[in-house]
């Protein structure tokens, strides 16, 4: 979680061009330096923007009539999920298999987590069993960081708590880019001589920001990619945002409200999130139905925003709450780009950190 | 649930001679025109056919030392289960497996559908994380007509509420005309001139009609395979079958009768259905004691039918309940070779569904 | 459990070499007898050497940059679990996969299991499902050996209520083995003339015996390898054991024993078991605190040991309990090359089962 180094803003782009995925991930020439990757927080903008190329590649792998190529043969990816999921475990575990990796899935309801191994054990025991990367979701913040210091491979954090959720962010990322942005014929798809990919684009995360690691994860990409971000919600989710904006350096500032009309007017990008039913018992909301009258992203609302905004959701969605049917399903909506962009880019990361000798 | 296509009863056989079945199934000469399968209502006696000749293929293929194919090689197919199940779960996973293709299990329990994500939701997720073909078992009768509405690629129903077990049946079809026809070698085993492959036969589902996705779809195959049908059990069990029957069209008759012994007498194969003991509590019973001494199938009770009669059952077995032990093992049983040509027959389907172009 | 064979004391080792896995087992020229591994005392001495010979090729498979062989491609492994598991379940999953094998894994609270299907059935199903290797777990003694009554393939008994965990007792074996004998270079680290692969070596095993497997299936293995075994634990937790010992044939004999001071004087080896907290409820043992205070494997009560003892543990762990913390990952502890040898063991028996026609 270091934020030491600086989100090199102003660097040039290491390459235009898109990386070679079909070898196996030691011999490519292109850096990539970390070992793990728990947040989004300590990657420069050439960083990103390799993840952004080489999930480029991995969407021309994906488009094969058969999805496979040998870089990971032999390599255990281990997904150790303590929180249920869908999108995220079967998003990594497809995107390992594609890679030709061998998959060990434990779920921990299921497993000697019942029995009261530590977490610091169970992942010591994962590595012994052969684990050369383990993909980790946990409802403590921190905890792959924990494992992290333990594990011999690379851990790849699929969400912990209300912290990270960096695979998210770097798949809306690349939505917004493939989206926004020229196409590569056009133009590089790179970071500008300016660094700022999304200069003079207003993006609005809307809804409960205060229990999201996918905003936490967001704010840190799309404020470094140079957007204009809006966070907008009830003021009871949006605690600490207010506070964590002013200390905002150049380049990470973002705005928070409650209008959600002034958060809409002329956006470019509309993420919504998951309102949590379970979140009502503390008080923090009222109730559903006030929840969706007053935030809840209608047509209606959307047609504040630019007429070819696009409508997200890092899913999955309480439709008729956070998001009313026809827009989550409508023609700004980019909502199941998200899940096919998703397994590119944890296959992108796969490779890149399989390639980091440890 | 179309029931406008007429099972063609009286089609020549498309052909004699066994598919190939190494190759990718495009590559395939003979047409399959379906791109799921939601039930068999929909198919011509010619599919039917195809099927049967497709898993003689694959039954060779399992007696290989190494019983594996490359046909699917790369493609993904993805078990997506809202009920417990051992059998069905597996066969489907060990026949792709089989196929070489990439198999991603979802067990619905631990799946974000415990989150409140729509049917549809998970159904779009899951196409969009990259998968194939879906198989699918859910509570809700019609449950996978409203996947298929929605999903690119294949669907297959692994059994909805009360409604549909189309592989089920194909399988129960597949291991009766293996035993009671002649060998390949005597005489083509395809639908005669007359199409009626089991003309002349009597068989005869016993148990828990009511309940059964097993029985519905059983009705349709050997129906239209010219069996001469009946159904037996407790009345309340077989409410809503006597109108059915007084329905049916010229070659869709079959007897309904809680008359036991009439129904075994001199029966060709006899099916027993499992009770579910949960069916207790809605009084539909008075108790599993008195359903085993009035509809058990004893020993004592088979001697009524052929000496040669095949006994069969979907599994899992309530042994001493719907089925005694000696008889659920003697050697009129084919319960395991039912098993054995489930796995076959659904190599068959998720070979035949993925030559279609969608 | 059949006691009839003898454990061959005095055999001359088959081999010193090291068995070549790469190719399919059938082809190899040393001979396993054994279809099954349903525990460890049907094991000669010789038998035992293959083991732990055919384990060092395996270990040096796993120390490949691809630590996979063809051995078993196209043979099924199903892995029924009845109860919950991580190392044990994944240590055969990644052991098969490391072969090439399919692997199906099923849990038995998500299967037909809770549908009250018998096992006798469940394991036929398995069977005609395509299984050739059928690893399980379950709660009640003798399961897997009612299963080797049926099943046409192998079965390898991964834990069976407190009575046996071969695999456990054969990767403890190999990590002693390993550390306390000289290395292949300077002698063969085969049983000696006498036999006495561990002759003039104490080993403490410390804790709950009552309750365990792991300890059963050990005093076998350790007994025939000539080691000078102490039990140690509260009186209750030794029930049976004193009586046990009393029977003992020559080679067969161990110490009993609540003394901790006098178990661990001068000890080579100090393996703890798991105080299952399950356990207090029973009013064998009055609460973790007294447990840990009187019986805790301590830094303090290690120092009675030798100064290079080994320090083991089944996994997983109760830090506090039963083992200090920084015993569990001091310098002798050799805790995570047990689940390391864990995977090369199970590689080797399931190369070695596979071999055998049945």
């Amino acid at each position: 979680m270091s934020l030491a180094e600086p989100i090199a803003g102003t660097g040039t782009p290491i390459a235009t061009g898109t990386p070679e995925v079909d070898a196996a991930p030691e011999t490519q020439s292109v850096p990539w330096p970390h070992r793990h990757l728990l947040d989004v927080d300590g990657l420069s903008a050439d960083e990103i923007d390799l993840v952004m190329r080489t999930t480029d590649a991995m969407r021309e792998v994906l488009a094969r009539p058969i999805a496979k190529v040998p870089a990971l043969r032999g390599r255990n990816v281990t997904i150790l999920f303590y929180e249920a999921s869908t999108r995220t475990r079967v998003s990594f575990e497809v995107a390992a298999k594609n890679l030709s990796a061998d998959v060990v899935n434990i779920a921990a309801a299921t497993s000697s987590v019942t029995k009261g191994e530590s977490l610091v054990d169970t992942v010591r025991t994962i590595e012994a069993l052969g684990a050369d990367m383990l993909v980790m979701r946990h409802p403590a913040s921190g905890a792959p960081y924990l494992a992290a210091e333990i594990f011999g491979g690379s851990v790849l954090n699929g969400g912990d708590g209300w912290h990270a959720h960096p695979t998210q962010a770097l798949l809306d990322l690349y939505t917004i880019r493939e989206r926004l942005l020229p196409a590569p014929g056009a133009a590089p798809r790179t970071a500008t001589a300016s660094g700022q990919l999304l200069a003079g684009r207003k993006v609005v995360i809307l809804g409960d920001l205060l229990h999201s690691r996918v905003a936490r994860s967001n704010i840190w990409t799309l404020t470094a990619a140079g957007a204009d971000l809006w966070l907008c919600g009830p003021s009871t989710l949006l605690r600490g945002f207010e506070a964590w904006a002013s200390r905002g350096a150049a380049g990470r500032r973002f705005t928070v409200t409650s209008n959600i009309d002034a958060a809409l007017r002329d956006a470019d990008v509309v993420m919504a999130l998951r309102i949590q039913r379970e979140r009502m018992a503390s008080g923090l909301l009222p109730s559903l139905r006030e929840y969706a009258a007053r935030y809840g992203l209608t047509r209606a609302r959307l047609a504040a925003a630019r007429p070819d905004a696009l409508v997200m959701h890092p899913g999955p969605m309480n439709e008729g709450v956070e998001i009313a049917p026809d827009v989550a399903v409508g023609t700004n909506s980019v909502i199941t780009e998200q899940v096919t962009n998703g397994v590119a880019v944890r296959m992108a990361l796969l490779y890149l950190l399989a390639g980091v000798k440890s």
